[in-house]
């Protein structure tokens, strides 16, 4: 199994607190010592780090966690393979392009071998792992129900909820997906979110000996969305995400209620 | 315009000697200060780093110059912007997927307008620059051409000469181009390149104070080839690259003459 870090913002912000707790896990105070990666965006540009050496000794993400990279949306997983090698073609988060976007995917979970009788269309995967193909069979549907970017975002958002469902019918399926604005959380087992907004406190995290005051390095209008397998900070209120559930952010906020057939106000 | 650096080795080799030189260039020794990127292949997995900054200042840039990472194929660019704004999305090198193979892509040059007439097909542009348009063009056709990855290369490398001379006929297009086993290096104005070999001697940078003496860090058996914009050594033979021409290397090799329809033996 793995672990995912999310972050959804409405200005742009570094994840090194963040960050800082779950390369911990990367082999430190959890296994996952098979790879990491992350995924910043910026504007429409995303910039990429990936590395198959556990992250807790990763030079790599060392920099990322020393050197504040800011962001509205980010995605990283680390990795402790079931499926597939360890090496870098296998490390999520994995990027595609679909309507001029490039969209991120990482994966926490197992999914069984009926996944890989799912045909693929535009996409095909570089490595071996089941995340990798769950994703490109996940965009090539998307691409095949919408050839264009939609005005809206209640009828794609309903149809990447039912791909999702497709695959949680072959085993754990957590998700993290991205295509610059919008970042999608769908859960089958473990994901957590927190919206973090003034008045901002302190937060102590589980796996660091590191606590952060956000009241100095915020204003007031800031709003950060952090998710991620397990909660970070034991000092906050963390929301589990229920089994079959897609959590939609924007901005930092969860849209997930607005995106009803009668009362969707957001263009995708 | 921008700067080209590419590399093609027969062992995973670290680009470090060389990329010192290119990132003076970044702001440094020449102009381009418009961001920087590279791309590692890995197998067939790719690292890649993408930076809007100035090379010649980039804490990621000072990362990729001092951590070795090894690699068959590199490819790198640094900017100086013409067409598209500096940005993230228009850094270089661009990266899509074809066949299971992460397709990497830098441009040097600028094209005219009527490049934006030619039909995209599968790959969209995520940012606004000429050379991101080409790529998407050129990986398209391709992906026409060759629904499937050809078993032999000699069809496939005679197809993208004739889109490169497609491209060239809209104004400068000096590029690189790797799926992971092959770099391909087409010229219209600048494009260098050596292969260093047993037996090794020092090699000393134009734009850095810095020599290296090769036989300290090599075996007898590898073969590193190094191409780019302009040469970066000024006590090496460099081979400039002809208008119009194509060069094809794997492994450290140039492959190019093997390439006639009569003598092929190499699969893509």
């Amino acid at each position: 199994m793995c672990e995912l870090l999310g972050m959804s913002a409405n200005v742009p912000t570094d994840i090194c607190f963040s960050f800082s707790g779950l390369m911990q896990r990367g082999g430190g105070t959890g296994p996952h010592r098979d790879g990491w990666g992350i995924a910043f965006y910026e504007g429409k540009g995303v910039r990429s780090f990936h590395d198959p050496e556990p992250s807790c000794d990763s030079v790599i993400a060392n920099l990322v966690k020393n050197h504040p990279i800011k962001s509205l949306v980010v995605i990283s997983h680390i990795r402790q393979a079931n499926v597939g090698s360890v090496c870098l073609e296998n490390t999520h988060p994995f990027i595609r392009e679909l309507w001029g976007y490039s969209w991120s995917f990482a994966h926490n979970g197992q999914l069984d071998k009926r996944l890989f009788d799912l045909p693929l269309t535009f996409y095909r995967p570089v490595g071996t792992t089941d995340s990798e193909y769950a994703f490109c069979w996940l965009l090539g549907q998307i691409r095949l129900e919408f050839p264009d970017r939609p005005d809206t975002s209640d009828q794609l958002t309903t149809f990447i909820h039912q791909c999702c469902e497709q695959l949680r019918a072959f085993g754990v399926f957590n998700m993290l997906l991205s295509e610059s604005q919008y970042l999608l959380a769908y859960c089958t087992t473990k994901l957590s979110w927190l919206t973090r907004s003034a008045p901002f406190g302190e937060a102590s995290l589980k796996d660091d000996d590191m606590t952060v005051d956000f009241c100095t390095q915020t204003t007031d209008k800031d709003i950060v969305t952090v998710v991620a397998t397990e909660p970070l900070t034991d000092n906050e209120a963390w929301i589990a995400i229920k089994t079959g559930e897609l959590v939609v952010f924007r901005k930092g906020l969860d849209q997930t209620h607005r995106l009803s057939p009668d009362g969707d106000e957001i263009s995708f």
